[in-house]
């Protein structure tokens, strides 16, 4: 059964249509420069028809795709991927997929964002370890369209947009994962220019493979002479083959995969270690005119690549979920405790009849819905800066949520998208475990989400050590406002008035801890801030996620009134309301208790001595 | 690198010796009748002997049975496993290891069964996959020299203790998982009293392999015209191979192995699908001389396998947290935030010096040995039992202890065992998800422990269904005693006092918790038990942690004072009083948090209606 080609991805279409048009309303930007060409009905043509290939062409490949893995040829220093993932890397172009999130200027589509990471979501739940190659091609062309010198642009762009060549982004070192600014690859200028490569990069999605003619990798390098740390790192285009005069591929740019990593999951992304220059012939080319500014232009790909980090762990949760769903629907299984208990006859029923795995299905749909709400709201406020045009006023507001909100995309999507998929492996039982059903894999390609693009602890500090302080407290001030502002609305609610209460409650904890951290700060209790870091991110992702959940909750009651129970989309609507209803009364109580650990202000963790710790090494 | 045979396995001898010989005190009923002949030196140097053996010959196979797992031919329906392992079996039978938890009866050396649990942990911790055919095969040997006749024990019990012959137990089939009662297997009599068996049995851990030359499969059936459900099945023993009058090795008994289960770890233990009499050619034979007992009779394997499932889990993450930090120990990278935000100059330090990385390792360290103190607390009071005597009133209280912590080692383990190893492979960033190390591997491993033996939820219903009731709560009611003796012991205890008193807060919650059942109950609320079920057992199975934890660093304490601080044993002492406090006050809190949302009845999971959830069906 598991060698068959059978489609297990479900996307969650009802939902991604209720985010987008009912809860964040893109369609009121849609048709607005820059989103000029973009109506909402494309929106939805879209949507529908990256279903449709994705469920057809796309999930088919998910299972396969990780038996099959990829091979590396040490002879040769090549990869090579799964075949039958190499045909469908074209018929994604010649479906013109590749498309829709470029520029118009390259012959894009310019999706507003909001609609390409929704239909990012299919594409990733249905194969996210293919989906990372065109995504990590499009930040990398990305990056060049927005750094790069004319030349750069007019020879890459139209090449990486359309599909001709991919790219990659080299940031990691061996001894250099967290910690960028010990980056040791150097760059050499020579006298035409262009600059000598040398190093070694390791951990390289996509850093080398066949669905490409060339590979244009994004390589951060520090250029001789130049300042120790991050500040001295500039970001060179090193293409896999040199390009000949008239665009064609030439010969090989001495960059060299010497292995790819045998992991956990996402086995047929190659996660290549790459050297640079080892035949002292790879040649570099800085990205745009000026030398050191590396890290900040590596960090617009950066940001786009945490967005899609959470935006994977979500894509493969929600399959994941709607799959447990299924299973439950049809697997029969025993009675419900309370037929047992009160002594009702009657046959064993569908395991969805039981309470336990309601609970379990019912904490996955809410957390799902959650986590896509988050992610799909960013992407709308980083439309709505678009529309508002670049250092309007308006503009900056909608920045600082799109910055407010990326660590807790990244970290919580990441850390919550694998319990999501812990969850389903639980209601499956023991097939959960098995290759037959889809679960045990997403479990783990899910894992990879909360180690790379920055682990969750870095996001953490992002979010504790800049963005909580960005522009005075002005980013989480403007978000406290909009929860105030629903729980007012409805903490007189007959229908959710305590769960808007609740929220209000959880919103004071989560403040209360902001005010604790500067507290930390000012009497110089340094260390108390990373050691609450993380729990706070998951506090502000949860306070965050439950309002979403209300909000929709609200907009969901309001139309079900002029609906009828047997409607279709009554039962969705019913669905919203008890998402939030079940986030808010099981899942937000755990901010409270978190504020109160932080205040508590326990640092056994920093009191322990290292030797307190039995004396093992590593290996 | 993942292809050489590197131990990984760290056991955790220091800790293991605390609770068995500080904290348990076992030394207080070895040397008596039943373990009359083992005495304190024994265990030490077995435990001793143990870890060379594991670390030498077991840990080093963990990977490469892992990357090889086991083959099935389908023509000769037979199962192959790693060449190696079956040496490692040879080597493991040649140092008489399988005759140390076998009864002096059958020339075994009859341990006390926390002796042998302890030293279960290290060769499950070196490699689950291939300990888990011996732990089978002892609980089968032991159902038959508990409930087989004076020939069945003859026959089976030298062979299969010696280490000749192995066994399993065979309850699964396709249609009944969770719900044993609805098993199709069939037994008919024959003329000369034995039965021709027919049916499929699948998930049979060990159901198929060459490391034996027959294989004893415990087996449920029902015999011709019994009742339905559990009550009618019947337990038979089944040899894959016929025996022969002279006790030799005969021809097939038709058992047939169908296929072998692609899972997502244990991959080399051999999940067979067994068909029984798909010839008619196949004959059980009842276990001992009464039909319809074998749902009883199983149970005592079952209760076995519980436990071995939790110590499973937990000598993994054990593992785990020990290589996670002895990497932490040795990895270089950036700075603690304490320093840079303090602008203090240096230079990259080990990542044992990072707050978060301190943090996750001592969660993971409270963990674990809170888990590990829990299990060998429960084999204490067995051993404790059969010490009084069976039937003694002694007797029956040490049994109500393992009664009501065997579903706390089976579900808190499984769920937590995992949980620590996803930490592990956040504290190796990016190495954890690759293969080159050994975190990975015990994340897939583990995952198997919380569905098997009956899922976690099946173990919260034991708990909350049967556990609590029994004796009128009197079980619940001697744990909660001895919790508040500590309490009173140390609430105006300087060093303890803060942690005594939250304790006893948490105790009280738990307590109040089982009320809630009772009156959930009384008002005919029977929906909220089961959806509150696995939350009460993760609440007391943290209570009882806790108070665990506080209880060994009492006695740490206490040590301390005589010691000075540059002696080993003082660093362990301290990092046993680390461990409570940080299991107390970062942990513990969740206790209330559970009670509040338990006493609140959100039935939000029951109200929502089987349509409310998208409309998807299995695949």
């Amino acid at each position: 059964m598991s060698e068959e080609l059978v489609n297990h991805y479900k996307p969650d279409e009802r939902d991604i249509l209720f985010l987008l048009f009912e809860q964040f309303r893109i369609q009121d930007y849609l048709g607005k420069a820059p989103y000029d060409a973009f109506g909402e009905d494309d929106a939805r043509m879209i949507i529908n028809e990256a279903i449709k290939f994705t469920t057809r062409e796309v999930g088919t490949l998910n299972s396969y795709v990780d038996r099959e893995g990829c091979k590396h040829d040490p002879q040769a220093g090549t990869v090579t991927v799964p075949p039958l993932m190499k045909e469908l890397q074209r018929k994604y172009e010649e479906n013109g997929w590749h498309l829709l999130r470029a520029p118009e200027e390259w012959g894009g589509q310019d999706a507003p964002h909001a609609v390409s990471l929704a239909v990012s979501e299919f594409f990733s739940g249905a194969c996210a370890a293919w989906a990372m190659y065109t995504g990590l091609t499009l930040g990398a062309a990305r990056l060049i369209h927005t750094f790069g010198t004319e030349e750069q642009r007019a020879l890459y762009c139209p090449r990486m947009y359309g599909g001709e060549w991919m790219g990659t982004m080299c940031l990691t070192e061996p001894a250099a994962g967290s910690e960028v600014g010990r980056n040791a690859a150097t760059a050499v200028k020579n006298d035409d220019g262009t600059y000598k490569i040398t190093g070694t990069k390791i951990f390289i999605s996509g850093g080398d493979h066949d669905m490409t003619d060339n590979i244009i990798h994004l390589a951060l390098a520090r250029i001789e002479g130049a300042a120790r740390g991050t500040k001295g790192l500039s970001l060179f285009i090193v293409p896999k083959m040199r390009i000949n005069d008239d665009g064609s591929v030439g010969e090989s740019n001495d960059v060299i995969c010497r292995g790819i990593e045998n992991k956990m999951g996402i086995k047929a992304s190659a996660t290549a270690t790459l050297n640079f220059g080892d035949n002292e012939a790879c040649t570099g080319y800085l990205l745009g005119s000026e030398e050191h500014k590396g890290i900040s232009q590596m960090f617009q790909m950066m940001n786009e690549a945490r967005i899609g980090t959470g935006m994977q762990a979500l894509s493969q949760a929600s399959s994941a979920y709607l799959n447990a769903v299924g299973y439950a629907r049809e697997r029969v299984q025993g009675k419900p405790f309370a037929d047992i208990a009160t002594g009702k006859r009657g046959d064993s029923v569908t395991i969805i009849h039981h309470e336990d795995i309601r609970r379990m299905l019912l904490e996955m749909k809410c957390k799902v819905e959650g986590m896509r709400a988050l992610t799909l709201k960013l992407a709308a406020h980083g439309d709505r800066a678009a529309v508002a045009g670049e250092g309007s006023e308006a503009a900056s507001k909608e920045l600082g949520y799109v910055e407010l909100l990326t660590p807790l995309v990244k970290a919580y999507l990441s850390d919550q998208g694998f319990r999501v998929s812990e969850l389903a492996i639980q209601v499956y039982g023991g097939y959960g475990y098995i290759k037959d059903y889809p679960v045990e894999q997403y479990c783990r390609d899910i894992k990879i989400q909360s180690l790379y693009e920055g682990t969750n602890y870095i996001q953490s500090l992002d979010l504790v050590g800049r963005k909580l302080n960005q522009g005075g407290g002005a980013l989480v001030r403007q978000l406290a406002e909009d929860i105030t502002r629903l729980v007012k609305e409805h903490e007189a609610d007959e229908v959710f008035g305590s769960d808007a209460k609740a929220l209000g409650e959880a919103l004071g904890h989560m403040t209360g801890t902001t005010m604790q951290f500067m507290k930390f700060f000012q009497e110089g209790q340094h260390q108390l801030i990373p050691l609450a870091a993380t729990r706070f991110l998951e506090m502000m992702a949860e306070v965050t996620c439950a309002y979403l959940l209300l909000e929709g909750a609200v907009i969901a009651h309001e139309k079900m009134q002029e609906l009828s129970e047997t409607d279709r989309d009554y039962s969705f609507y019913a669905g919203k309301i008890h998402s939030a209803r079940f986030f808010i009364r099981n899942i937000l109580p755990g901010v409270k208790m978190k504020a109160e650990v932080i205040a508590s202000r326990d640092k056994t963790a920093i009191d322990i001595a290292d030797h307190h710790f039995p004396m093992v090494g590593a290996d």
